[in-house]
């Protein structure tokens, strides 16, 4: 294994002198903060003055405004605000100010420069490395998007300290994520973790690695990086039909939720042993209630599983575990197989 | 020079068989053609048949449809169709269809192939090269777009006889701003050219050859890329003035425009002579008629120069000619200078 920070990314617990520094050392003509009320209230105080001169820029918290209609604003203000081609954005948020903050950044006269600070746990170990931008439509989550490395990204973990817990947990789901598909051993360290008052650091920088590295084999996702959907097509399907009933989960506990389901197929599917799948869902279920899916909206639940980008053509794919550490894509799995693994998910 | 066509461009009398064998060759899961009601009537029914088995999207024909909106009815299609990320998008029209059904392809679950057939003159030698998608945004022209190849271009002159004399025109004057900025011997060929029936094949080589060695020295537009511009800071102000108003002008007849103002300028700010001078503008002057644009309305023309994308911080930036055939970039000009050109332009 090769597993290093991505060039473009620092760890530290100072990011204001970072920022500042990387500042310096680009002539921006003009820089912006997107913000959301959260982030605006709690996060800005910590960074704000070491960025100077700045536009703020505010939207609405929430998976539930990763819209076009928020881009809209987001276009809107960058140009009232008279950005040329040399400005700067700098998300400072979780995954969605990231993913949607980019975007806007890229195709803003074609594209003007990014910088991420992330500021959940899920966006510093997810969303910040990578390049997938985008925002959802009609329902389906990020089906407007594309690729696009950010200028800099500094992950702090100071930020993890303004966050409420529920969100953590988000973050820890694709850690466990990250040592389920490459490294079992990163798993052992989620033993026994009081998430309010871990020093995230360490466990940070080596989900990132874990993630880099498969993400710089592969960018563009033709391979080996679908192993990163892990739970997730599952998830996706559980999350979507969520964010349409108006009752919205943490993408993390969608996610926890479709680990929980593709483990039992890759019981099922792959051969992984009974008592892996025990370990493996008893890791998960420490962290994650069980959701209330209830049984007749499954159809809906499998419905949106069409709408998977991963699919080619009529059938579904998802990521499997041959076992602990382990992982394959592109396994075809039927509606049928994921009807059982809700059934096992919800009786458990 | 190192002139030569793009590797993914072709100039064929026989588009329809190009189609097929690049089809043939690439195995897409489902294809798009995009169309508006022009070339649908009169373009569709001359490839349609060799393309196979599709799925037709329509949008209205026109820049003031180059909007967010068709892009939602796009991506809605490419959705409702079932497209997943080997599905292929085939824009069959002008520059409009191009530009919005790449930068919809391109944005689609991050991104599928899409394939360009141009069917106007100015789509042929200008939006086919060099891979700028986009739209308009809140009047602004291309304001919201990227930077992408599309994976195949099919140029075929025979689409030109669809195509009514005026359209005609506007790819003229992009051609006319090929051989000013960069190839003076070109703009001789266009003395006593009956548009109508001319043979346009080798003409529109000579102008894609030159625009593709620009492009290629500089695909992100740092440095040499913007000669492109010549005659497009007034042009493009001059015509985002005329859709604002709602009596929209064609591009190319904006560009004209431009380059008889930034000829003007040329010679009051980097000494072209007055001669050359009288030269190029009077072979402009044989393609197109004046445009009246009221004096009263001048102010509304020179606030449009504020949003041009290549202007850097405050100043404005044209490209002006030092003598036929040569120019310079990110020469700063001034409002006044732009009226002085636009009293030039309509005192003439």
């Amino acid at each position: 294994m090769n597993q290093s920070l991505p060039s473009y990314l620092e760890i530290t617990e100072t990011s204001g002198i970072s920022i500042s520094g990387f500042l310096k050392k680009n002539s921006y003509s003009k820089v912006f903060v997107l913000v959301d009320e959260n982030t605006g209230h709690y996060c800005l105080p910590l960074v704000g003055e070491y960025i100077g001169e700045y536009q703020r820029i505010e939207i609405r918290s929430g998976e539930i405004n990763k819209t076009l209609e928020t881009c809209i604003h987001i276009w809107q203000a960058l140009t009232e605000g008279g950005a040329d081609r040399k400005a700067l954005l700098v998300n400072l948020g979780g995954g969605v100010i990231g993913d949607m903050g980019g975007f806007c950044a890229c195709t803003y006269k074609r594209g003007i420069d990014f910088v991420n600070l992330p500021t959940t746990l899920l966006a510093q170990v997810d969303a910040s490395i990578g390049g997938k931008l985008g925002i959802d439509f009609n329902g389906f989550k990020n089906h407007i998007g594309i690729f696009k490395l950010p200028a800099k990204v500094i992950v702090d973990p100071w930020f993890l300290k303004t966050l409420p817990e529920q969100e953590l947990r988000s973050g820890i789901a694709e850690m466990i994520k990250h040592a389920l598909i490459k490294d079992i051993n990163h798993l052992d360290k989620f033993k026994s973790i009081n998430p309010e008052e871990y020093e995230w650091g360490p466990l940070i920088r080596k989900s990132i690695m874990i993630k880099n590295e498969i993400v710089e084999a592969d960018p563009f996702e033709n391979g080996d990086r679908k192993l990163l959907n892990f739970g997730h097509t599952v998830g996706h399907a559980i999350e979507t039909y969520f964010l349409e009933t108006g009752k919205p989960i943490l993408h993390g506990e969608a996610v926890a939720a479709g680990m929980v389901a593709e483990t039992f197929l890759s019981e099922k599917l792959l051969g992984l042993s009974k008592s892996d799948r025990g370990y493996i869902i008893k890791t998960i279920d420490s962290f994650f209630k069980r959701i209330e899916i209830p049984e007749p909206d499954w159809p809906k639940v499998l419905a949106n599983l069409d709408q998977d980008k991963k699919n080619q053509g009529k059938s579904i794919e998802a990521v499997l575990l041959s076992r602990p550490g382990e992982a394959q894509h592109s396994v075809t799995i039927t509606k049928e197989d994921v009807r059982e693994a809700l059934f096992f998910y919800s009786a458990r």
